[in-house]
């Protein structure tokens, strides 16, 4: 068994064990009280904002505990928001920022605040050209500019020193979600706000981190009380708060050495797996990157299928594919990159994994999509080699378009089969023929452009089929040129 | 050494220690992932849902849980009050709601709605009566109510059946705060929402609880994710919230047993306190209350010495008295009662208290409080008694006021002060004649009416002296009938 989604929560660091059932036995108190029980409670928490803060870069006074990064973050974008309310009401966050953002974005939104998304290139990275655009482009004044330091998703690091230096030159706030980056060092430059979460470096579940840097305009959102500075309401989660801060300190001493063990295991799977799995991109950022991350999409996989053929096969993974989504959309981040997300798979490696876990996965992968592939009879799969590809499939409707063109029908299809459709048609069309592929399903948007940037034919554009009064979906066209 | 102060928070119970190292175990990863370790965790959390819901008496799919009493608390009341947002603005709250309740009443006011207090009487009770003429009263359409079960500092324990009643017939919902009482056991009648908190129980901190009964109209506050169906954002924390189950289930197996024993326990302190301590009066109801809890306040002493002074005799416990306050304002609830709050003391014993502890603390209290008030130079103290009450001690300053009643300068001088220099003076004036203090502490609001009714003396009432000019503060008027 090896558990390949650290990037989702890790277990619990022994360090963070030791310190939870420590202070569970001497940090229960109401920290508030002046008794004995309450001051020893005190003196734990604030000896945790301490160590915290240290690993942070920021004052203890700087620093407040909250119940999740989640909370942190919405928190944290609300009350820079708050503060500055009689400055700005325009909200910049970067298009893969994690969705805790993004939902205090809609938040804001629907207070009467405006947002606009920093787009990123199809690294996922965000550049500092492109944040000085967006605060150029606002239609008022930013009051808030939300930039993760890492992804979460495909791994890419972003450049916040630079960023923070625009944000500082335009007097604008800089949110930095440090949850994925936090356990491998601080995040550089001059930030205002900074977000993190515990579980996501062997801490316990139910503490986040919120820096707000001295000078930084901040109205805490209410209700609130006389906790936490007045900025997190309720009865502080001591003994989980310091196991966090003990196993952040700990999970610092050993991060520069894992950091390089991880960051060449990770390299081995961004090599290896286009060499062994046909039809593979591998996306994010090669070298500005997460150390233990690494994200690829399958053309013609089933995100699902192929998340349990792993499971079943002793490893757990996380994806983007539409398919494993509750909303059955894409991830967001793969969509603002441009990447396919049909068959994505995420692996990120918890310390402490072995090269031989990586090699393992090395050795099972190929098969696995394989046997996905060939469920779907989808091309190149070898499930039925005596088909030839340019044929249609049993109960696969096509049909000559007005043009002459030839037109798919793949309404009602989920992914990966509008792609798996569009490939075993495009050899009945000549080269500088066009194809037409109706689908409803909305990872068709991404991956139909993303295949044919991978196979070299030429994406026309879509259609919206709701203008021709029909059933919904959209009109994909192709033209083939190989 | 005796913790006394169970209903600000206990130590961690045994089951739910076991139940917090086994969950972290086994309940760290994210319950949303498909994998093995994802669905382990989706099991455990299941589980703990059905547990707590058995205990509140609710379906699983009604109970969720925040992260915090307090948490569950802002997120009822503001969700409450948006779901019945176009039915009404108006919020009823009884004067005695714990402070989280308060807070979120100011928030809602904060957005442009209206929040009128049901008062209670000198035992703390709000009677259904009282509850029916304040729907009656308000100014429009009432969109919840929110009442305790009973009281965190007086054990008074509300009609929750009767009121709960009262909301139906007016179609109001009720939330009710059973954060003291749900140790004890289920809370009847039909309320709408019930909110809790685990660290009162002996759950870990970290876990509050959240009911919203089917057919309740509520509107989760954004932002909010997919977890706990969509009414509370952020990863789980799910060896905490399986602790907090499983440590309620225990609890509940011995409630009945322990809630009469600390009954009798609480009866001793109620009966004893009083026949042993000069000048005290114990508050709340003697018989609808809490098991395990018990108020008095000590006529002319600092509640933060007495604390202090206990604390050294190895007691900890807590007070509603203003010097203990970082607000400086004595207790809202000892204020709505209109008792006293000089001196203020709550007992709440643990589960599990032995009786011995209790007469050790009856042993101790006369001591300690008669050392407390000796510092103060206390009437009836007997630090001086060569000393007649009638005479003014060094440094007081008095004089005759315009109509030659005595009038007794306190201005600036803080809890219990003022109340002991009116004590003194009140034999320099003849029975029928009068004695104004002037005083800026706000418990003298409180207190000195309470003293008069105490030692059956007339309050004539008060005279803010931002009015005459003066520097603040206010002119009490007291006659001499004893």
């Amino acid at each position: 068994m090896a558990y390949f989604d650290a990037a989702s929560a890790l277990p619990l660091h022994p360090v963070a064990q030791q310190a939870l059932v420590a202070a569970v036995a001497d940090g229960w108190a109401d920290p508030a009280r002046p008794h004995r029980e309450g001051r020893r409670a005190r003196l734990l928490l604030d000896a945790a904002r301490e160590t915290a803060a240290e690993a942070v870069g920021c004052r203890p006074d700087e620093l407040v505990f909250t119940s999740s990064g989640t909370a942190a973050l919405h928190r944290g974008v609300a009350g820079a928001l708050a503060g500055r309310a009689r400055a700005g009401r325009h909200l910049l966050v970067s298009a893969v920022e994690h969705s805790a953002v993004l939902h205090a974005a809609e938040a804001h939104g629907a207070a009467g605040g405006t947002t606009a998304e920093i787009p990123v290139d199809r690294l996922g990275r965000v550049t500092p050209g492109a944040v000085a655009e967006a605060l150029g482009a606002a239609p008022g004044p930013t009051a808030l500019v939300c930039v993760q330091s890492a992804n979460h998703e495909v791994g890419t690091a972003q450049p916040v020193a630079e960023i923070a230096a625009e944000c500082r030159a335009a007097g604008v706030p800089l949110l930095v979600d440090a949850a994925q980056s936090l356990a491998w060092g601080r995040v550089g430059g001059d930030w205002s706000l900074l977000a993190a979460s515990a579980h996501k470096w062997g801490g316990p579940s139910g503490v986040g981190l919120l820096a707000v840097r001295k000078g930084t305009r901040f109205a805490p959102v209410a209700p609130v009380d006389e906790r936490e500075s007045g900025r997190v309401p309720g009865f502080e989660n001591i003994p989980a708060v310091v196991a966090a801060a003990a196993s952040l300190r700990a999970v610092r001493a050993e991060a520069a050495a894992e950091a390089t063990r991880l960051t060449a295991l990770v390299e081995r799977v961004r090599t290896r797996v286009p060499e062994l799995v046909p039809d593979v991109e591998v996306v994010g950022d090669p070298v500005r990157r997460l150390p233990h991350l690494v994200t690829f999409s399958c053309l013609h996989v089933d995100g699902e299928a192929l998340l349990h053929a792993l499971d079943r096969a002793g490893f757990s993974v996380s994806s983007g594919s539409s398919c494993t989504s509750s909303t059955l959309t894409p991830s967001h981040v793969l969509r603002a990159m441009g990447v396919l997300s049909e068959g994505n798979v995420r692996v990120s490696l918890p310390p402490g994994t072995a090269p031989e876990e990586v090699d393992r996965f090395l050795d099972v992968l190929p098969g696995v999509v394989a046997g996905v592939r060939a469920q779907l009879a989808a091309p190149g799969a070898g499930a039925d080699p005596t088909r030839p590809p340019a044929e249609p499939a049993a109960g696969e409707t096509s049909g000559e378009g007005p043009a002459g063109e030839l037109v798919i029908d793949s309404l009602g299809k989920r992914c990966p089969i509008p792609v798996i459709e569009l490939a075993r048609a495009i050899g009945r069309v000549p080269v500088g023929g066009t194809i037409t592929v109706l689908a409803d399903d909305v990872a068709a948007r991404l991956d139909i452009p993303a295949w044919c940037e991978m196979r070299g034919q030429e994406y026309l554009g879509e259609t919206a089929r709701e203008a021709d009064g029909g059933p919904g979906g959209s009109a994909y066209r192709v033209r083939r040129l190989a």
